[in-house]
């Protein structure tokens, strides 16, 4: 029996993997540390979780698929106390769903011990796996992150950061990390930027996270965003600052449109801040357009701050047209025959006394196959929804991602298929309006420095095929 | 290791427990069905699942301590073909938390073979276990329950919908049922009308079940109430009503307030309807009072409906001022003593940007303990807010419920303790206020229909010691 | 996916189930106490297991389906402190395989709370439902151990002894119990003793349990057999012996031919040398037949004993010509599309180094359907046996059981299809030979106090359409 | 809580590992064939278990912690079509009990995909390991056969066969390989033959396995033993054999003493013969010393087949002095703290009726600490033994192995601390009796191929800090 889970929305873009890590001067229990913010990052990933920590004077890795609560809650009711530790949550990329590819990685080389987690995707990763394989590495995993231990390995610098900054160098792509080499927390942050990295310290413990929202479980008010190229190195001595060269800067703009959660800041922006704004771009657009319906309603829950800025700049009430069952995707699988539309019908239903006989401005984050849609637009209608709009606070997803997100083939994406009309009229809306990428940029003040490629096919790396 | 679940909401009073009934002319897997509309009903009970069916002329009883696709997500990929099946979501109210008390039960006896689920509490249960066990009636679980069974084996009537009656006007209190007798299936509403039951129809099958949204996910749009006092017997002659005579209506003003979910009607009301007016209500008072947030928010999700009635008729602006972390409640234990702070924060998480230097409405359904609220107070001031307004859609809980909530003892309950002012000092709030029970009647059109003994003291039924 | 246990001897008669009952004077840990002691009796029951024990003057039950250490290892790291506890380990026989029909029952009743194990079947149980049910009782299970807490609760006598004579007195068939009455310990055995059952005593604790070997366990060496007919009740304030009215002995001689474990005694007797005997009855008989094999091997470990006694009055060696696998049956199913073949395979393998160019005595205890051991004479002949003689240390098995074995129905019993030698022809043996009844009653000296039904037909309780 | 496994006799010594390797001409559900053979060889490592498989052109893995069914029984209901999987039981030697250490390990390097799977220990693993950090490897395993990996990857010669030749030229110790290197699959017995190893072929399948049982499972009876420095390679081309130089012959006497089950041929002898002329052996020398005893007994059932030899050859008669309780070890965890008489106990159980009043001669295979032993005595002599002589199969235990054997510290072996009569008084036997080298060496012919290092210390390779 093959099996589809519930949560999945297969109709969505997968996010990035999160990462921590934990430097305490004092003994302290960073798994439990660890586990209470990777579960804060659990959207980021929820197909592998792991840590790796400090434990007389050897590193122990723990990992395995799963959820944080399946995998690491035993952490829960342990005491491992320790000075460091490394945290990820995985959402499976390029290395397939299998635990050989759970993070961290670890491995002992002539630099010591060594834990290391990823986010992104190096996108010269063949080239170096083709050169290292030549020497006689091997190669025990499918993830790019081994590449970077066997790199790690054969570059010989002065110190342990100067090789890093070495290896750093010769890869290409999304390449954030933390590691732990023997009893030190190392992290650097992407050269262009590609995915957020914070750092924030309070009473003795520094730690470095993927979004604030981690910190904030910790009550850490201190903290800063780390910058392109950063390196950090936490010791007993404190926390050192290094750089490589700046690339060119490439924030994925996805986070801001849906990966990273609304409380959190990435980029220097607040993620509720940008969404209510694309919204507010959304309200812009059909009043110029003159569309006027009687009620503003989400998606839940990848729709709702656009909706809420759509219904501020609008006037229009914002209106829940959607119940969501808060049970779905809690170890619960469904088999694979059932059919979508009854996948989507456990997960929401409408509120008839909200839709019936009403104009209905519907907002959502993006359409991938618009599966999922067509298929809420059809239990509207049942409900009585008189008008259904469709507005996207993103523009058209038409081309890969190669640093790190899952976007299904270009030719299942929709946008590639049909233009604005002919999407309306599959998904059986009244219209379907997405938000243009100039427009978004404009909601996030992008400037030069994101990466819009899923929407416009422009990447700050030498793709392949691809520029 | 003692262990409190995330999910569990220690400050909020409990759910009813949810019932399923369904009887198809064609063979159908109604095990299947079971599910899923159980799982619609799930928020009425996570503590116990259980299933029973007709399975070769004889009834097979599956149940267990769990959520729904814990105990049951078997019959997911089994084909159990047959014409009728009951199944319960049960909350631990008097029985305990014991496998024996999972419902539903079955006992062979010399009315045949029967299966019984209940929602609500027997108020004269103890009079009628002393009589039982008298005359040698011996005792399983520590149900109610158990007790209809014993009293349909003892009474003696023409037909076992007579025996029913028989037994239904012997018992006091809330008494609404699901079973199976042999092949037929019965369902009785209290004759006060405390728990809401709705019977639906559709391509010859027909179903009953506690709430609307049960029968939507079968796609059952032709459905209507059952009454107080009703009988329905389902065989493959179709459906009977009967009656017997109505008590003081009595319906539970509770559902409306918070248990039901949002998209079902319950009493002849949309569930999300009443909670938007009860928002309205609040509102007005305020303006009366001339009180003047900058937003309005909610705690999710129990007071969204009624925020939303808020804005509109304050004209406020929406915002989600809390994020709620989706997989909170996911198979995951906390250990006994994780503060409660932090089981709070790893729930919500205040938006900074929405919050700080903002005066706050801040709308919840009721208040119990204010345990949860005090740390939501806490977590918004630190996150910058200026004010912060608790406004409440349901008056004071003051008193035990006899029929089937579970309320915390009368000197938990703070509105015992303290006034508004005293609340709001407690909590950290500027301000506390409570929808008064007339009021709330108002919004709900309640007349002389509706229970409100958790906030009034007034209950419809004899109780030793009140009344 | 159906599945079968490799461990599952689907050719062999099936046990009993197995008792323990203690109480202590001083507080004790006697749920541990339970483990260790039911563990003994594993041999007697796989397919459940529980336990009951007072816990604040109230009584605490915990059972499940499965093995001893599955159901209750968590009481090997609990310390429960009681006087009184009691447990069971269950061969499904009548109740089928359900966890509403694992022991102890439990209920209260107007003698108070009762909990109550039982070993063996009662022979009127239809007609004590029917009338049970007729007066208004409700069965909630299929077991016969039921219907005796309705007749205790229905029957009035001065003591709770009393009243247990009375009801033990109306039922028959065999019914040995243990119980707790409150805080009070009671067994009971069977007037025709058809099971065994044994007190003894050391150091403030009393245990009864079905065999020898749970006493060991304890350390325990001061006991002695209950009689047939005796209620034993147990309190503060010591042992006490009441008797009901012996009936016909009718001690299962199956007990001695294989379901007891050898280091028992039972009904008086050492298992071991009883079997012994068995074999040596089976070497007198090829003697006198001038058979002459060169080695005599068992079928482990039913054969064993009985092999060990062929050898030593026939001066044959004892060889193993079969090799066991000892990982075989721990929680490990096969496919059932597998065939017996390979599950045979699994479990047993010719020393072919034994059985190559030899004559050879194989012992077995007893032979039910012959498709077990069909197979092992292949393999035996595989592995270059000469000649295969096949001895069991029982007459043919032809009749049913009526008091707590499972055997299969009549017609799939080989020795009501085939004679002798129409067996040997089938399973590919050389010769096959029974051990005649009247012998094996003499081995064991039955004189007339032991019931041979599966093997005669001859009962001693009245079974309708039998006698 | 820590716990000790029942099961677990921690006063033994502990197997190798086993190995198995299919090839299949035609597709062929290979990782069902893998589970059956890797069950028969359980008793050879209890504690991980994992299979390679070729699937799509590449290589699938599969392992885990546990047991060959808590691992692999998902196979059993999979139909996975295939030509070439490999298969290992693992007792944790060196690699400590970490699921990065559970074999088959699995690499891509220039050499291709290479599945991997060891029995046995390299001795000069540090020295290479240093020398491969050196040059840049990273090691994630604490495994000597993750270097193995390392070293076929670096070295460059025509073929993969020669590549290995050269390897296996540079590892020292006992190192006896199944691997697949593509769609391959390639065997290497250790050119000392410390380990068995065997190739069958039937109905064009070609399978490799430790012992011979596991190719009696699949009822192949066409095999032979690999020789000692034996490379086999097979393809669709068929078996090619080719040899790296013989080394001196250290066959592992243990293999015949205790490790290997009875049914197996080893080393071109029977298992069960060779057991069978060890108790001779004993019983000859006891003559000698004129001690007569009444019985002979095993030590169930490690000594099992040298007490058959003692038998046969003193005349005593053979019995069962000790019931062993088949349901010890499976699954099931002891709190750590219960006394090991207690384990002992529940797993052994004297028969009084055999030994009281006895003179006694009780077999075992070997004596590590004796822990075991003195309780066994103590419960016979409480069940009356007059007399215990304890007879060993094999010599005093006195040096640790280098090879794979897990063999307790040097001060821990009672040999190293007490002298026979010694020993004796410690676990209160009247005399205990070795079977010397020489003549353990005479049973099994050994001339001066067998390694005999842990009872006299000699060593065919060269140890640092022995020789």
């Amino acid at each position: 029996m093959l099996s589809i889970n519930v949560e999945n929305n297969f109709d969505q873009i997968k996010h990035y993997c999160g990462l921590v890590g934990i430097y305490s001067d004092k003994l302290r229990n960073i798994p439990q540390d660890l586990f209470y913010t990777l579960f804060t990052l659990q959207h980021r990933g929820q197909e592998g979780a792991g840590i790796a920590y400090e434990k007389n004077g050897n590193i122990t890795v723990y990992k395995d698929l799963g959820s944080v609560p399946a995998v690491l809650s035993k952490y829960l009711s342990l005491e491992r106390l320790t000075h460091v530790g490394i945290g990820h949550v995985k959402y499976s990329t390029k290395g397939g769903n299998k635990i050989e590819n759970v993070q961290p990685l670890y491995a002992t080389c002539n630099k010591g011990h060594i834990a290391i987690a990823q986010n992104g995707t190096i996108t010269n990763a063949a080239e170096i796996k083709k050169s290292l394989v030549e020497i006689g590495a091997i190669i025990q995993s499918t993830t790019d992150t081994e590449l970077v231990l066997h790199l790690l390995s054969r570059t010989k610098k002065d110190t342990f950061v100067d090789t890093l900054k070495d290896v750093l160098r010769r890869i290409e792509g999304a390449l954030t990390f933390v590691m732990m080499h023997d009893n030190e927390l190392i992290a650097s942050r992407d050269p262009h930027g590609f995915m957020p990295l914070w750092i924030g310290k309070k009473d003795g413990i520094t730690v470095v996270a993927s979004e604030t929202c981690a910190l904030d479980i910790l009550q850490i008010t201190d903290y800063r965003e780390v910058m392109p190229g950063e390196i950090i190195r936490v010791t007993e001595k404190g926390v050192e600052s290094t750089y490589i060269e700046q690339r060119k800067l490439s924030f994925c703009i996805f986070e801001l449109v849906y990966f990273a959660r609304p409380d959190s800041y990435v980029f220097g922006r607040s993620v509720y801040q940008m969404r209510k704004k694309m919204g507010m771009a959304l309200a812009e657009a059909d009043e110029a357009d003159n569309i006027k319906g009687d009620l503003v309603m989400s998606v839940p829950d990848s729709g709702n701050y656009a909706a809420i800025g759509y219904a501020l700049r609008s006037g229009l009430p914002f209106e829940y047209g959607l119940s969501r069952n808060h049970y779905v995707g809690r170890s619960f699988i469904m088999p694979s025959q059932a059919e979508r539309e009854l996948v989507v019908r456990m997960k929401l239903n409408p509120i008839r006394e909200v839709v019936a006989g009403k104009v209905i401005i519907m907002v959502d984050d993006s359409l991938v196959r618009g599966t999922t849609s067509k298929i809420i637009v059809k239990m509207l209608r049942e409900a009585g929804a008189k008008e259904i709009h469709l507005r996207l606070s993103s523009p058209e997803v038409k081309c890969p991602c190669y640093f790190g997100i899952d976007i299904t083939s270009r030719k299942e994406l929709i946008s590639n298929r049909l233009d604005n009309k002919g999407i309306a009229e599959y998904i059986g809306a009244d219209s379907v309006k997405f938000l243009p990428v100039e427009k978004l940029k404009e909601c996030v003040d992008a400037g030069d420095n994101f990466c819009c490629g899923c929407f416009d096919g422009k990447y700050s790396v030498k793709i392949e095929g691809e520029n």
